[in-house]
């Protein structure tokens, strides 16, 4: 299958495309409520057989749990069309025949890990896993972590995010970890979250796609367009979620196109059979 | 009072000192034995009114405790010329007139910001004082001291060491901590402790001695000896503790004198009054 995107307005040249990365939250949905018009833009993308995948930089819940929620929130995705950073860390382990990895993670993320053969090993491992960990990251855990990594073990970051908005504040996300283990050890942590190119190319070998054959939908034009734009991908900017007119104003990046939300995604993309 | 470093070979040119300042592990006591010689080295200095602080960088002890170990070693050595990070950051927090501070310590160290009447808030702060603080780094003591940074408090790090030998293995100093909390908040920490210009002029301030008027007698030519040539002063290495003539050769900083040892500190103290 080929679809091209083609220009709605002003004069972009089309971009063939055979599948689609999907970011979550702003796009599908914003809070608990669907983007009216996604349940039935993913249905076409299903119904036109045009592959796809949700992607979500949340590292405190499993492909599973992710597939749930959109469950919960009326779209039906095969629980294989969700990826993750622990999906693309599970990938990149495979990439390396990687067999075991100490995990820091909280939620139910070590499912994802568990379910691809990966054991989870409290002690000696060649990988350090590190995600969104909460109250896991204790003295004790970031010495267990920091001595693996000076017997050698590389540091693999699900995300290396600063904070996020919790019920009562601000709460830190992986990233200031991964700084912590970094400094200690002196390593260079390889990130596999958005917006690290790692992210892209591996969510596209889950596709089975080549980059310049895919797209990316997103509201965050740093982390979703500025990301897929530099692993080499088409992006689209839809303005729900997060989308500011200062901050597309202000990016140095420039989405391919600019959709009012998800629902438009059909019309943009223009099958060639 | 007034002391000359005279060369004991070859041309060094004589520098007059007012006043020294002392590392004390690997140049008074190596583990538990204190060098030989040197208990009688600090009792000459007592004599001859030289004044002097035994500076330290462990931020886990309070300087009443630093002194009763020193007492235990056989130095009596008066508890207010022992200086360490945490009243360097006392000291530093006297020159902004800061009345109040959160900290993040282990051990007694809280004892000295009490003793200067500094309030230990738990809450608003203009300052966050960071030291080695062990099984105290939990996600909630983080993401407080972040939620204080990101609120305007300013970072203070009584050091940013990355890691200290333990018993069971290596363990983390603060210095990892110290990088979590600037990748989360954005900021860059103020380092007090070793081998930063402020721990010296810090500790010379507490002295009333100017830095070209001082000498600084450790055995570890990067953080004693780097340190207190970048502040100002004279630096004498001596051959005990943790001295390895390869660190030396390889070293970019050149003590102005090399001593077998803190016993020889009188002999080359040529005092001319």
């Amino acid at each position: 299958m080929c679809t091209a995107i083609t220009p709605a307005s002003g004069g972009d040249a089309a971009v063939n495309v055979d599948a689609v990365l999907i970011d979550l939250d702003g796009v599908l949905y914003v809070g608990d409520a669907p983007v009216p018009g996604a349940v039935e833009a993913l249905e076409w993308l299903l119904d036109e057989e045009i592959p796809f995948r949700c992607v979500t930089n949340t590292t405190r819940r499993s492909r599973q749990s992710v597939a749930a929620r959109l469950r919960d929130l009326g779209f039906a995705i095969p629980e294989a069309w969700c990826f993750t950073p622990a999906m693309a860390a599970v990938r990149r382990l495979g990439e390396e025949g990687i067999a075991a990895c100490h995990l820091i993670a909280t939620g139910d993320v070590h499912r994802d890990f568990e379910e691809a053969g990966i054991r989870l090993a409290a002690g000696e491992a060649p990988y350090v896993a590190v995600g969104d960990a909460g109250d896991r990251w204790t003295y004790e855990s970031m010495n267990r972590a920091f001595r693996l990594l000076v017997g050698g073990a590389r540091l693999l970051a699900l995300e290396r995010d600063r904070y996020w908005r919790d019920t009562d504040g601000l709460a830190l996300s992986a990233g200031p970890f991964v700084a912590a283990l970094e400094y200690a050890a002196g390593v260079t942590a390889e990130v596999v979250g958005k917006p690290s190119p790692a992210f892209f190319r591996l969510a596209l070998a889950d596709l089975g796609v080549q980059a310049e054959r895919a797209v990316m939908v997103g509201d965050d034009v740093a982390t979703d367009i500025g990301g897929a734009k530099i692993a080499g991908l088409a992006a689209v900017l839809v303005r729900t979620g997060k989308f500011r007119p200062e901050a597309l104003a202000a990016s140095p990046v420039a989405p391919d196109r600019v959709l009012g939300s998800i629902a438009d995604l059909p019309a943009l993309l223009d099958r060639r059979t």
